[in-house]
């Protein structure tokens, strides 16, 4: 449905199901397995567009449920659409607002037909649906957008997963018909818990419907590790494999490397920037804290060899001295070597893709990290 | 004693005493009168260098004080200097300290040797002299710096301020006499509160010395308009020609506007940024408040003609809902004009003095500005 918009598969590793990629869209092309940055209230968190375009994003993300609550999609819209508003050229991604309404939204109800829940703003109600889910994200206007779906908390009993998960199946249906715009691809959202058989009913139904990608949902809300990973593979097999399959919520090195690993094409995650801001900064062997002493007279880069804007040109000691100043602009540079590391990330991962070598490439990184895994 | 450092004067305006020059610096020759913007812990707050020479930067400024307290001057000087520290390659001016130490420290006492205060980041005790302002200045390593100056509350008795003043005259010989490095310039700092013998005298005092340039201090503390204009005067009549002027901590337009008009070359101030970080912009119609609800659906930028980055690619609805949303982003897009605002008013400035009409310019800021004076 979406005219502009497809993913062109150039090469599967050989020994894993790791794929490299070109995605089409209305806003250029990006590649793909990518790791997209987070711009929740229609910016990234302390950088500009240009700062984020350096690190080399492709496709960034911007939330439905922080965009609606404010400043209000109309105003949005009638800006000319999130890619105007917010001055970022490239592809932008938009979420149903399903997560947010489930994991932040207070006095919430879940109906057939949606979900109502207060506007932590205003105090007002408000109505979430899949029909309202799709006129909203048609009026902010990204070029990726979801289908809404319940995200399913972690343990549930079997069987209000599997009522959730119905329901959430004719949701997409309904997002799929209320959809008016044909410059948009609509990624539908495969649930079904921690449930085998539920996961793979989930991906058959959503396969078998004509959605433009695929989302992997329900993961990374506090199942174990090798819960989430088989909840993923238990999603992709039954999708197509000539559609994006997108990973939503991950951005630790290991989940992201398993799931390039199991065929995933897209990832997003706000923990880089969060903890970024908090003084933590990745690097290829574990993460460090900025405001330690022992930064206090260190004057090289947060990782040598990384060609991050704040490696070229900051060193740990200045870093140190801005978080310890509160400045902001610490924040800002913590924020754009956390980006460009996962970002870096996926093109080495890419490249090793090409060359049938993802598995000796992910062995390498994880004995590099060491024991501190996790972002 | 500067090697790299001298005021061309390629202009003077024929109507006022406004002139126009090229100010060399061991970091690059940038053009006066200007307006140099203020990162006083060794950032500017929430803009990256890039950011700030492209509001078109010449001289920036980093405060003694508040890096002296932290990170400590000694670190500053091993990651090789202010320049390499912050990463800002244009020319970088300090002040003493005077300031702060009396506007900010706590129990502070004054001696002929010096000021003792308390630290207020460690609570240990500090002592600044006219020495130690010279050592940690050339600790710090920019291209100008301020001799220690106790700075005169406004209103004072004569015979406070007359004591005062002859101290800081002894306390400007001893500065000269403290220095070791030849490739910064050394600025004295003319006091003698409100009255014009004191400032004769201390001017002329200063003009002997071997000064490579001169602030006009102890303006801007709450003096009334007219008397802060008759302080500049009674500074600059009896300072060289051939050196440069600086009012220092002046920011509004008014002010800026006679300081040019009366021979001043350099001006800085936190204003324009701590006002944008709260949301005050500047335009040459008065200053705005962007998080009034009459902008929520403005699809303009601050101002029409303004080229500043923030002009170019956003609208006042966008840095509406940015700073409803606490996004910091908001206060860099903001920090951004108003900075660019003054630095461009000093480039009109410029052209004008160049071609004899900046009376004429002067004369059409304040109509447009209307009677919303300041800033």
């Amino acid at each position: 449905m979406s005219r502009d918009f497809g993913l062109e598969i150039l090469h599967i590793d050989k020994n894993t199901g790791a794929r490299y990629g070109i995605l089409h869209t209305p806003h250029g092309d990006v590649e793909t397995p990518m790791f997209m940055p987070v711009g929740t209230n229609g910016t990234m968190k302390m950088l500009s567009p240009e700062q984020v375009a350096a690190c080399g994003s492709g496709v960034i993300l911007a939330n439905t449920y922080h965009l609606h609550l404010r400043p209000g999609e109309e105003i949005v819209k009638k800006a000319g659409g999130l890619h105007a508003f917010m001055n970022y050229p490239g592809p932008i991604l938009t979420d149903s607002g399903g997560y947010q309404v489930f994991s932040l939204a207070a006095r919430r109800k879940i109906t057939e037909e949606g979900v109502t829940f207060r506007n932590e703003i205003d105090g007002g109600k408000e109505f979430f649906s899949p029909e309202e889910a799709i006129r909203i994200e048609e009026a902010l206007g990204a070029d990726i957008i979801m289908s809404f779906d319940e995200c399913i908390p972690y343990p549930a009993t079997k069987e209000y997963v599997a009522r959730s998960t119905e329901r959430t199946l004719r949701w997409a249906k309904r997002g799929l018909e209320a959809r008016t715009r044909d410059d948009q691809a609509l990624f539908g959202i495969v649930q079904g818990g921690a449930y085998r058989d539920l996961r793979e009913r989930a991906a058959k139904e959503l396969a078998a419907m004509p959605f433009e990608g695929y989302s992997i949902g329900g993961t990374s809300i506090g199942e174990p590790k090798d819960v989430c990973f088989q909840m993923i593979r238990d999603a992709i097999r039954f999708l197509p494999q000539d559609k994006p399959r997108y990973l939503m919520g991950v951005g630790s090195i290991d989940y992201i490397l398993e799931g390039i690993t199991h065929g995933v094409d897209m990832f997003d995650c706000v923990l880089p920037t969060r903890l970024a801001r908090h003084g933590a900064l990745t690097t290829r062997h574990g993460r460090i804290n900025i405001q330690r002493a022992q930064y206090q007279e260190d004057f090289t880069p947060i990782e040598e060899g990384c060609d991050c804007y704040t490696c070229q040109n900051y060193t740990k000691a200045y870093l140190r001295h801005l978080f310890k100043a509160g400045e902001g602009f610490g924040q800002t540079l913590n924020s754009i070597h956390n980006i460009r590391f996962l970002i870096r990330l996926t093109e080495e991962a890419r490249q090793a893709i090409k060359e049938d070598r993802f598995a000796e490439f992910k062995a390498k990184i994880y004995e590099d990290f060491g024991d501190v895994r996790g972002f």
